[in-house]
């Protein structure tokens, strides 16, 4: 049992950490920061810097240009970025980027890695990944998928709607889930250009959130062709990669977003120092020195639940027990944490002087992307009926 | 012990929420909903179809032009204008407005009601209220109250930085809490009309909130001048008034949010109706029919606590340790609902496909406007350590 | 519109008041409090002392000995009879008891009156409801009844397992809830002396509560005959009655018990204005003072809930969904006071020299009895789902 | 980073499981299990056959007895202990013994151990804690403390009332917190025998809970003499080393209390199991499993703070803030554990059928145990704002 980083671990945080505050905190005053998401001239100036600084895509190996950081690496050096919500952009470790290169890396073909993974991590260019569709498709339920893609000689053509798309708009490929009739055992995962015939970008769609960026857009998939080279991994067998892809994903919005929810609590406790009420700093007040201990606990818990569970990846254990209570329990302390920041504010809380009414949005929204907690807590449910103990 | 609605105001509420449903909501879409609340075109027809159905400023004497409406009638009326945001500044019964009437109804002079409130209730104009201070001055805490209104001759000379005032820009005339140096007895209000030398309005201030006419405003007084027969009341008494507009005024912010946290409850509940997952409509899965069940549990008790309230208001009495248990509860009450909603929603509920993600930004402001939870438990708590026993 | 209640309502308010404070708290230090409750010589003192204050089972009708109080009077009442956990035994309005009065008034043809309702508001003698079995028979769900009562000439002969009845050692009767084979429309309800051939008590089952009077029992019935005038109303309608009977009765819990969390919190309140710590009276402390505040939101809320309810009830409504939804509100609400009262008193709270640790454990118990929350919020979502609006 | 036991550990660990599984969980039926804690028959038994294991003391240095066990290898046995809450009686690993070995261990003189430490880890006598006095005297705040040590001569003569003294009745020595007058730097603790002139047992007090050897007496030390020999460590430090016992203390009260909730939630999952209603088992109704969801949640994160918190300490830390963090969050979830475990069991949840209604008793307690939650919060707190940043 040891709880210590390694050395070097332990530097490119500090090292993150100076550049998040030093390049990226300076720059959330540009008004490239829109209502759906940073303008593509400010992504790139985000990632110039992350490329300058050395700190692009760490979590890709090192052959494809990134610092070939373990999960327990990226719990540690994502957190620093999210301290930020521009970090995680100009790290270019944001989703759906950032879960797209994991499932190329363990899933495409060498000639798929050469064609998609290859620009990804340098930030030539940004991904999304194609799978919720709005009512009555497929969301939590991924039995509900309404795409499809139908063979047409050695190819296929997807027809369907997707929606919620982070990142579409801007994208240079979309990884797609859609079913192939006749094939038995689920969907299948294709990749596709975005700039071809056969797909079109509807609304960006306003959202409580604003961090990502390309937002989240409409796409009509309307006789989109796509090589059977093209098929990524295996016909039918689109859920299990999902799967591969989920586990992590859901774990490295936990790392993003706690650097998130420490930010907006050192926020708060400068306010509740300084701030004076009543005859002394409103940090003294137990109704909010009360709410700073609880961000202090829910902080320092959501951290172990993520270091563990990376540590159990880095392991080779699949986690998926974990890394569902890892999400419920981060989403919703997360949660917790820039409400109570809000609260401490007061008036200042509801304002965007400070950044964490957007922290607050953003959190808002986490407790639903990758499986809503009432999914998870039915997941955990099943395989706590399943085993005959704990531990 | 009668919980009956007298037969003319259960009419009164049927015609209201009619009027909300047929001429309110499907201005919902209009694009003069911005971000810092409603234009000022939006808002001119939005009184003039409320005018149109008798329904304006219902809450002032007839007299004035009203319905004369007791606190009861209120709490009816009011929460179905709030089940559409636009529907309170239909009927110019929002923020800050519906408080400054009743102030002035019950402080002014016969001239200052000429002058000032006759207005108002036929929406000529808007007024505002200018007490909140940014850091260091007076918020939560008005003993720290900046703004001052130094004696010059007859008159006085403001001077201060009020923050956060609500529908500032566009309005008509302001009531002002400034300090008159060398008078004891704490701060005065004056009444003083916008458009005059010495205030200016800073920038509007954005916020997670959007439902206010003209947002939430600075305002810099840089030697506004006003006359004696301008002085609201008494000097030295400001805070005593304060008293006469917040316990109603927070009483009434639960009301109209209530109507809005019941909208966003019948949007989650059809939605929960409509939408299929795992086999079954989302709603018969207890994780989501358990969230609707909740929200009925405290929509109801939210009624319950604000018509009582308000009942013991229309007889007189000042109630405030019940509107401080009512702003409490409803607030949070009406949070959690909201946040159900959400919740309940999935991704369609962070989008702002439906109104429920607006509801829940406003809900999350509510919490704070007119005394945050903390000052209220801290009231609530003082009051029951000076009495004997609860009943 | 009016909250206001009779005067002779009042003054009998103020009388029970009275009558548990001077003669029944006293006695909370009697011996006979035991592990499965009063005595029965404890119990037949403090309904001496009820009768002479002519408090007795003042829910019933005066035609057989009650004061004829409306839901409405019960409320009252039951709430100051529930300051003392003796009070409801003293009034004799306590469960099981309450119920099968309200029960057989409603039900009972008027020999079955005769016969066993007329001793039971005078405290000639006790009675218990034997509808709960033990696995797997029924709980929440009725569906699961194992007890059987077969034909046998003109009777019936009843044999099962029941469990968790309250108040069967020492009862004079018992309703028997019993499935008749070959009849349809489910289980049928039975009156039966408890001294006669065929049934048996098991042990009394220890138990987190203790305030009930005969404690919880395992019954078995072994062959009890019963005759055709003590099948109670109709063959088959036995879950009807059951609603007949539980829609008040858990109502009237509600009422009890929140005079019970009242109970607690003027103990902590008191013990919060008496203790020092840290240099002022610990209630001064805000995260003490913020849990006596809570108190007061939740007795307050409580009390509308169930004032509404009783008014619902005394309007000749069925006032299903309003009780459910005051269920799960009190019952959560007075252990969440109870717990904060415990919290209030320090190491105080965990002993048994306040009557507040005896109020958290019955209020933890109270979650349970009657339906837990679980049964009662998925009744409330499923009429949610059905009806269009709520309001 | 590893979070991998040590074999040796493990096996300890699975050795410690089949102990509690096969020779403590029998003797749960033992009715030595009294009121106010097992007899000293059933607990001369339980140490008997933890010693006939290898298992009596583990904590304790191998010098003294023990097995050296470091603070990891506590936090991994005395959860298992707790899985019986007999276990760590039969361990001699409860509170106050298993603190007050570790404070000799740490403070006391040669001679001090070889009289009072040497005795204890062979579970030859019990010993307690005398540090708690009734209103006004020392509870949360230490600075209240009324028992003085007065000089006589070269010793001291103690006088003061005690209160709530867990283990008083029948152990073998004290170690008890007193002010000498005339001393500046606050208490001292002083080393007694408890069978000496001056001593005196008052009443064992009742209350909630019942796990612990000779219950909660009071004690009064009516004029009892100790000679300089017997002040542990120095004049006026009583409380530095108050803190050297506490902040393990309070994190071996989590380790113990985490087994228990253990074994509360799969007695629960066993019974969600097994128990059909509505047409299915219970645990597949979500209103049950997310209960047991958020169990298996609450479990893990209580586990990781145990751990991180225990390597802390094994680091020479004094790990303050991660042990109030530890203490808030583990006190709250397992009582939120044993909680959702009754209302899961539904009617069988509120007997004594199982032991999760006494779980659920013994960790109400817990939470006003070495500080109630508000003095952890209103200490975190004060410790946040100290500092800059977080991590």
């Amino acid at each position: 049992m040891d709880f210590t980083l390694p050395d070097s671990l332990q530097a490119l945080r500090e090292r993150t950490a100076a550049f998040i505050r030093d390049e990226i905190i300076p720059l959330e005053a540009d008004p490239g920061r829109g209502a759906h998401g940073p303008t593509e001239a400010l992504r790139v100036e985000l990632n110039h810097r992350a490329r300058h600084a050395g700190l692009l895509a760490p979590h890709v190996a090192e052959e494809w240009g990134g610092l070939g950081l373990s999960h327990l690496g990226r719990a540690v050096v994502f957190e620093e970025a999210g301290y930020s919500l521009l970090g995680p952009l100009a790290l270019h470790c944001a989703a759906p980027d950032e879960g797209n290169m994991h499932l190329l890396e363990v899933v495409a073909t060498p000639a798929q890695k050469a064609r998609w993974l290859r620009p990804l991590p340098a930030a030539e260019i940004r991904s999304c990944f194609c799978m919720t569709e709005p009512h009555p498709g497929a969301g939590s339920d991924p039995g509900l998928l309404q795409t499809t893609a139908e063979r047409d000689g050695e190819g296929y053509v997807i027809r369907g709607h997707k929606w919620l798309i982070t990142g579409a708009d801007g994208a240079g490929f979309a990884i797609v889930m859609a079913t192939v009739p006749g094939e038995g055992g689920g969907p299948t995962m294709f990749l596709t250009d975005m700039q071809v015939p056969g797909i079109r970008i509807g609304r960006i769609i306003d959202s409580i959130d604003q961090s990502f960026a390309g937002g989240h857009a409409e796409v009509f998939f309307e006789g989109c062709r796509v090589g059977p080279d093209q098929v990524l991994g295996e016909v039918g067998q689109g859920l299990r990669y999902a799967q591969v892809r989920l586990a992590p994903a859901r774990l490295t919005h936990c790392m993003r977003w706690l650097g998130a929810a420490r930010r907006a609590h050192d926020i708060a406790t400068a306010h509740a120092r300084e701030r004076h009420a009543f005859g002394k700093p409103i940090g003294e007040h137990e109704g909010v020195g009360f709410m700073l201990a609880d961000n202090e606990i829910d902080i320092h818990m959501c951290r172990l639940s993520i270091w563990h569970t990376a540590w159990l990846l880095d392991q080779g254990q699949h986690g998926r027990h974990e890394s569902s209570m890892a999400k419920v329990f981060c989403s919703e302390a997360i949660f917790r944490i820039a409400d109570r920041c809000v609260q401490v504010l007061g008036g200042l809380g509801v304002t965007r002087d400070t950044v964490v009414e957007q922290i607050f949005r953003e959190a808002r929204a986490f407790r639903i992307y990758d499986g809503p907690s009432e999914v998870h807590r039915w997941a955990i449910a099943r395989r706590a009926l399943r085993t005959e103990t704990t531990r």
